[in-house]
């Protein structure tokens, strides 16, 4: 992690800070106390626990240690909003954060203002790299849990039987289809002749040089071998996997990983995450409420599992992250963010002429945004890696372990967030991410 | 179930509807609406799903049925807030309740005011008698829902570091120590000769003989062979449960029903639940935050095993409920109840001379309040025993497997609720309510 | 529990003792070494657990403590064979029974003969009574174990897809159907009107009054109220239970207990233990092999909550376990037991005339045999119950919570095991052992 | 896979079948028919399940599609004995391995007789290039269930309190050390210096080529990046591991993957599998029974989270598969394996001088025998890896997620079965098969 030190940087870097700060008190703003009380299994957190523990970051890393006569809001706070830093002390139990009703939202608000006035004070006075690098940090690391509160909230709703919505769709959205029929699905997307894009390979760098902020995780850049492939020019759609489970996708372990079968069935599962049969067809919950499955869209929400088993249906295969972050190397990181406030991908087939994103325009489309994308890669240390000394250097390393990296960031990823050498990482039985796919093969 | 049919007893019954509604929504509001969201085990629920599920009893079995033009609140809440009626249709699983953020506290206070207005409207006009009896056992369902409410909102803080406190005490509350040494314990009262009242027992009848109301399973009145015994005066006391935990109560599988001892080891029981181990003793959780154990206390929170292996270390047994039933049968119902407004057992031993329940004055003390005693006697039906016809037949009935008999009410039971002849009952590894014991032997 | 004490007393005891030995050896000698290391749950042992465990009974009680010169077999046998007596030591964890192959099945013998050769060495001498009474004890523990270890075989075997038999049916045993259609299932028993048996009751005595061998749980004899009742004259048949079956008795959430209705969701019961469908019809799995299932044949396999249920379903209710001591109690203990070599119910409906269970021909035919009846009595312990002294006090009262009492003995308890007082016990959820029911209602 | 196709060979490789059967007959003859029915896990299985579903192969994929008038064994043989090929159909739950008591492991044995004696009269006609490839394939298969034999009764033999010896050592064994006294462990290997080979690294290719058998998981050779890098000559020892042990190495959270720690406090993980601590020292549990832990032995029975924190905490890190192969790449293929009939890792450090595994004999040591040795690899697919047709097709690419890549064979991998490129795989958490490392370090 490197990170400038003039004045004007510092000025800089404040700006960023209060304008991540806003964004989470935002996004949590959407909804009641009590929709930011729910934890609807141990992989999520509250609302109110994402918003009380990215300030603790700061609070814990910045403001004790370094800002002279800071009073802690709350002796407790340490232990009740540690998320995993074994190094930083005792923490409280994962699966138990759904039953603290106290600290209330209110008072998680004031604790987040008792930081943010701390941090306003620690940073009128010149910090050295080490502090304005973990500044940095905190900010990068607040932006993800700003994804992860919208992961989690989507998660909790989806529980209520009344399918609430976190926000409508409003005006600017796009318009959507009412109604699609099962076995009409796959004819807009699905239909249209796949096109690729075809890469030479070779010995190439990847990973993150250094220039600039990066995670612990995306460097030391280094070499690798990448043989002559292809990447399809969009990402697998809805109607794609119409498609699939019409022929039994879900049905044939042969196209299965042993492990991702057993999952399959004890599980039941017959399609993506939040998809449910309704009448004439398949609706799925999004953060807007229940919508009709649209065949044009990105398909979202399904497992390294699903996504290997759907690439071994087609043919094909899942991209390694090397093939992905040469293809996307050289691309300006645009696409579909969190700052366009849609808060679910989009259906680009049917995009206007002339936006920007009109496939026919570029050779390459944009491979950032909308959803992430699962590659076959598993999550390991890049040789030489180191993980960052001290308590924050848990960020990362720790986690190097039975877990899969996705790509390119979606539609509720914070614009700036992502790059090309951005690691995303979950098990592959995980869904609950905007997670979709892209296919490869080899030339 | 009998009841009355005149005018004023119908004027007289919404009178206590109407009190008994406001009682619940008073307890409710001594929280948050983040309170009243958690649930901290699949046996208990959120505060702000009793109050909707008290409120559905009434719209369900009155309202929907008998008021003509009522119009349901939500379309949903049928399915939402059923506890365990199959008769009634499917309804969302228990573990589930603490998820649903939506209702929010004040829109269930909404539904509430529905209902009630609803049932102002029924009860302008004459109700048949199995309407009024509906109309008896919903109020006496919401009594018995305003225990459990506090029983689960405890539970839900005692998860809490903070150990949040439902309500202070108020001044009119007995002064407490403030602290009790471990090894001092037992002497105020342990050390008192524990006294002894016995019963001749013989052929004798017990359960409820259908004058004024009475839930299903208290009938129907019954005759029982009872061989003379005694039970001890006082409840047992925190200092006596201070011996049994040094005499390594806690240690010994040889005084233990065999599950018994399992589910020490498998829980690692040491002690009552809502106690810790605080520098020089013990402290324990109450609605009133934490306060040292005063070993003069009626012991509270134990389980039936826990019970049991007292009882038998004490060279003694607990009474059938035919045996208590006996002895409370000609008592007036007068105790501490939750009219008293002090949420926790009281230190009865040193309750000031003169006033009514002095152990010296009356020849038996009252046999009610403080906490429910546990029995030997497991939840069977009666001789004779039918469940009421309809949904409402499912009250009772359906649970008379693997629970145990407690008599006499407690600190936390509204006021005009227990009857001599009344059956509580809990499984035997329960102790989240209010549970404590009294002694018997046999003569 | 008392003994005799002449000499002849004792020889007649060795006789008992030796051919108790031989039974258990011999019904272990019907399968391999390999079939006697199955355990196919926690609750099952293996056969040779079982053989190892009753030897293990007298020599850690009978010769250890008072034989001169005794040698153990071998040290580590104490913790390898202790079922649940914590008073003797720690054990070998119940659900790893079946991992001990060493030592192997000869060895069992082996140690089984130095046993027997120590307890003829023991029993050359006068005994006291306390020693009688424990080797009085050991027989009937061993009984006990006769009966488990064909339950538990039969469990076992039931696992493997292959269905091995344990025995075969022999030429002296009943002609069975070969098949029995879906529909035509309730004909030939179902249809016949069940015939009652009514009984005056009153204030009885029931329990044990200690002449002879009992077990400790089956006294002190007491008095207790019995109002008129009636019983079946015949237990409850397989053509009753399939018109239970196909009225959709287990679809019906109404006519069971809470508990019984989850545990019917959780394992899918739609049956009887051992019911498998097959092409046209029922089969049920026997000692004997597969065989179709015979309506005529007394129902077994069935749980309390189906028994319950059944119950219910049927009108009825279940005895308690005064109503059938009452009238049992001046029978002659005769009927289908281990003796008659027929290891499942017979059909005793087409027994052929005069063969003395014609129910024409008794005013009450026999309770006793074929199944183990279910009573609606939870297993506590009798008024004044005292455990016996020392390590076998544990034999029984630990266990009294949670269960249910089954009287009457069944087709593979030994005879001259039972009596009318004689309590067997399982949890509600339990199966496994011979179990049916009879039906009952108050007069 | 490739094969050769002259009589010759097929003569031959029928030998190598033979010879593979006998000695599959030969470890299971060691043990009971007793000791042959455990399964101590569900991972685990059976001694004579091993020997019946190595038959199977044979049966499933070359008799019965190509032998005429071949017959059958058994109809259900086919459903107990499949592993887990879905393409050849439904199977026996594999956790219930252990309740196969019939057959019994004679029946077994002529199960294998008579699949042998098909395959000898199979192999009298010549074949085509496909089934010799598929009778490679089997016999190669065999041979890992030779190995899993051993691991799954040693297992086994563990959870018996008598600790049950497999084999005693013979007197050509090396003399074992009769204690060793905690602190005092690490003595004798941790205090030599350890000595590094280094490697230049490079452009580099992996994988197997193509020339003569292989696994279809070895293929395609295919370039990889390798930077320069070191490996310890000798594996990590016992005496290494006491030195972990006592620096706190199962104590301290940062040293370990986030579920590596997980793992470690679940299961109280405080030394490898099979150690356990003794009067004044550890002992670990063998295939000859109670040993004293020897320091000079390597580790054995480390997961791969043990043996990453390992790494960690001595400053190193595991070696990539690449790095391993890359140094293996030249070597004979000699070591410690299962044809020296000593069923644990050897004392090298001691090994007499002049005896070929002398450390300052060679410049680099053998790489292969006593242990496999983890390496920091998941098990993917190399670039280009295409699963073989047909059912066979389903023997390793459908595990490639979620397990680790441990290289070079162990002390009871049967001889000729491992080569350089040789990928071995199990899940990070388990640590029954004979697995430890060596340390590598980046130059």
């Amino acid at each position: 992690m490197t990170t400038t030190t003039s004045d004007g940087a510092q000025a800089e870097l404040l700006g960023r800070y209060l304008t991540s700060q806003a964004l989470t008190e935002e996004l949590a703003g959407t909804v009641s106390a009590e929709d930011q009380m729910m934890q609807s299994m141990p992989d999520a957190s509250p609302t109110k626990w994402h918003r009380a523990h990215t300030a603790w970051f700061f609070e814990t890393f910045l403001l004790i240690p370094h800002l002279v006569d800071y009073e802690e809001f709350h002796p407790a706070f340490g232990y009740l909003f540690n998320s995993y830093y074994e190094g930083v002390g005792e923490r409280h139990p994962r699966a138990q954060r759904g039953l603290i009703s106290r600290p209330g939202a209110e008072e998680v608000g004031a604790y987040r203002r008792h930081v943010r006035q701390g941090m306003e004070r620690l940073m009128e006075t010149p910090l050295d790299s080490g502090s304005l690098a973990l500044v940095e940090l905190g900010i990068h690391h607040e932006q993800q849990h700003q994804e992860l509160l919208l992961m989690d909230i989507k998660h909790a709703f989806a529980q209520n039987p009344l399918r609430p919505a976190y926000r409508p769709r409003t005006a600017g959205h796009l318009d959507r289809p009412t109604a699609v029929k099962t076995g009409e699905g796959s004819r807009s997307s699905a239909g249209t002749e796949t096109a690729w894009t075809g890469y030479p390979g070779g010995i190439v760098s990847i990973g993150h040089d250094g220039e600039g902020f990066s995670f612990d995780n995306e460097g030391p850049r280094h070499r690798v071998v990448v043989e002559p492939y292809a990447l399809t020019r969009r990402l697998a759609t809805n109607g794609d996997w119409l498609s699939f489970i019409e022929d039994g996708g879900y049905r044939q372990p042969n196209i299965w990983l042993s492990e991702g079968w057993a999952t399959v069935r004890q599980h039941d599962w017959t399609a993506p995450l939040y998809w449910q049969p309704s009448g004439d067809g398949w609706q799925e919950f999004t953060l807007h409420g229940l919508e009709a499955v649209d065949p044009d869209r990105p398909v979202c929400h399904v497992s390294y599992f699903e996504a290997d088993a759907f690439a071994r249906w087609a043919g094909c295969r899942l991209p390694t992250e090397a093939e992905w972050e040469l293809a996307a190397a050289d691309q300006a990181v645009t696409g579909h963010f969190l700052d366009l406030d849609r808060l679910h991908p989009d259906s680009f087939m049917s995009a206007p002429p002339g936006d920007g994103a009109t496939p026919s325009e570029d050779p390459v489309p944009s491979l950032f945004g909308d959803v992430w994308q699962w590659t076959s890669s598993t999550y390991s240390p890049y040789p030489g890696f180191a993980p960052a000394e001290g308590a924050v250097g848990e960020y990362n390393g720790k986690f190097m372990v039975n877990q899969y990296v996705l790509r390119g960031g979606c539609c509720v990823t914070p614009p700036g967030h992502v790059r090309a050498t951005y690691r995303n990482f979950f098990p592959a039985a995980s869904r609950w991410m905007f997670s979709g796919l892209r296919l490869a093969r080899t030339l």
